[in-house]
């Protein structure tokens, strides 16, 4: 209890937090594309050969889609949650710290999804880290929620936003299971659900700066 | 109707999305060298052999000097364009979102034409790709002035930039078609297109944060 | 003397050196994880090949690991010492670009060690570079405190700080030493003192903008 | 005549212009790590063979330790000069962009000059490109003063900074010339260049925002 509290101490400022947040995000969605590596070639002015092997390069294109979209939004969440922050504290930035340990993962699974896009590990990998993520952002917009919220937000905040959340954790962990019985399956679910995100919350007031679920 | 009007809400703030796309834009900008590999040699002393395989690199070098002209005149536009919104709502969020997903992309059709330069598929999906990078800036363009517009700038804008950033998707498809006639051709047409609308255009208040066309 | 008085002079942007600064801590975060190469398979479709495979990558996951929270917490502190200049003056701009230097060399180390885990000399090597990057910082900090400090931070400030970084610098070392005895008992090092300085101090003023201890 | 005085048109904001070149500087810093890969071993216990491949590795540490330098002392200046301008139009924009490529081209020749430290070719070529990213420092520089720069700093400004590039450029190209007599030469006449252009220069007055000279 008194080590907790040592957490609550501090006053850091936000705009910091939110550049290198922004730089960790920006990072990240751009990585992503290093995996697309340009294919070998036998003959190199063959056109064939070459149309050939990107479709071959299918299943990495769409982890990349997938991936982006879903860094995309937690971005855009990760705005919103800040936006209600009335300043930062130790525990805030070490929350902070640890969801962009799991952001800056996200290129991993996603090579392995793309590489091995037949493999039911690879691509169950992808949803559990997902869905940690989305625990990690949890925890992160709970933490600002119940102990750094601007006095004048209190009442406007509606807990279905973390109650989307949560769907979005059930959402991935449903994408690993199906992973199992068959791979094609996963992917459609990680795509839903990333869509499925997109789309903003019906009511909001222009108090808030906005967000759509955090999935 | 009525999923598109929820797009239309929230308040967000303008400077986080700029810093995620200046991020987003600096790492593509200089991810481009990545691809610049330092060449193996058989003799590490040998100068000659290092000329030789250095002036094997210039279709890389090319591709890399066409793709940074171009990513940084999207730079250049896309600062105009933000500068002429009053907020940020949901669906330009989003539509930047996809607009960065192209821009994050170009890095991998830079290696292949860079790669494969003598290759009709691999120099034309070059020019698919900027086309497709042009198309998804005009979207941004015409939401931004359709929805997002200061009241102040709306009388000074003119339909004019968004023609040429037409004429620039219309300038890369010729470059596309020009690739399967001879990959040289394709590669004068993709470096005009870009040195063209580095000029910027003739009349321009003070007022407008200055473009120079988004192709 | 004459040399060393050209460096407290010039004023230049805290602003800009955060934003460069910032930048590159981001970046050091998220290069990190492309060292976690996706394995190469024998067969694609085996889910306990890609499981075995994934386990031999333990001390990568380990090493990032470890990596990270160092990083975030050198972050967190230079946040905090840069909040105490008033403004900044030459040697502080070298003092602060040659600390980034240090940070941007931890990716070698923290591949070295993740790859060659058993290997005495990889592991002490990552322990002589974060107590290096310590001895960095705490020459950074203690210019700052010196000559730059905002005259209302003065009586504020404690000693302890430097002293804490001291102990990390300790130690670090203790981890390098323990390495030539058993590597397992250099990463428990390694993770203790990063875990450690997490804790934030006891007593603080909300004046002061928060620290952790350098280490 | 007519085409450049449209590039004289446009108002843009500094601060994103800041904020794109900040990006870029510090991902460029934060890229030349990659370049130093970690060593295979036969053995990946052996202390001494990692000890001994470290020890090759040497000419790359070198490499980076001088282009990271280079390209701080870079941001150092870019920093002080558009401290001077009052805003931007568009060919400071290019010029800018322009110089921006030259500096994210720099990992390459660092790359190639580590991997071939014994290769008068790929000594010398880094060099070159030192001494070309000097020049278009010169032409943004010297764009800025003539054009751009705030009134009240007008009579602040001494020639003398210019000058030093000049010399800065003069340095490099000794190294490129000694780089055909001795590699090692050149080394030490890149390694020197850096380090004199540290120095801040003896008189400057508070108003200016400080810079060393640009070579």
């Amino acid at each position: 209890m008194h080590l907790l509290r040592r957490f609550a101490q501090g006053q850091l400022r936000l705009a910091r937090i939110e550049a290198f947040s922004d730089g960790v995000f920006a990072i990240v969605v751009t990585l992503l594309v290093l995996e697309l590596k340009v294919p070998s070639l036998q003959d190199p002015h063959s056109v064939s050969e070459l149309g050939h092997q990107l479709l071959e390069l299918l299943p990495k294109f769409l982890s990349w889609l997938i991936s982006f979209i879903i860094v995309c939004k937690f971005w855009l969440n990760h705005h919103h949650i800040l936006g209600l922050a009335k300043h930062a504290d130790y525990g805030m930035v070490w929350l902070n710290s640890i969801f962009l340990m799991g952001q800056s993962f996200i290129p991993f699974p996603t090579a392995m999804m793309g590489e091995y896009a037949t493999n039911a590990l690879a691509v169950s990998a992808f949803g559990v880290v997902m869905a940690v993520n989305t625990l990690l952002f949890i925890a992160l917009h709970s933490y600002i929620l119940r102990r750094l919220i601007k006095p004048e937000l209190v009442d406007a905040q509606v807990p279905h936003i973390i109650r989307k959340s949560c769907v979005g954790v059930f959402s991935y962990l449903v994408g690993v299971a199906a992973a199992w019985v068959g791979v094609y399956g996963a992917f459609v679910v990680y795509l839903l659900t990333s869509l499925f995100f997109i789309v903003p919350p019906t009511r909001r007031g222009a108090a808030q700066p906005g967000a759509t679920g955090s999935a």
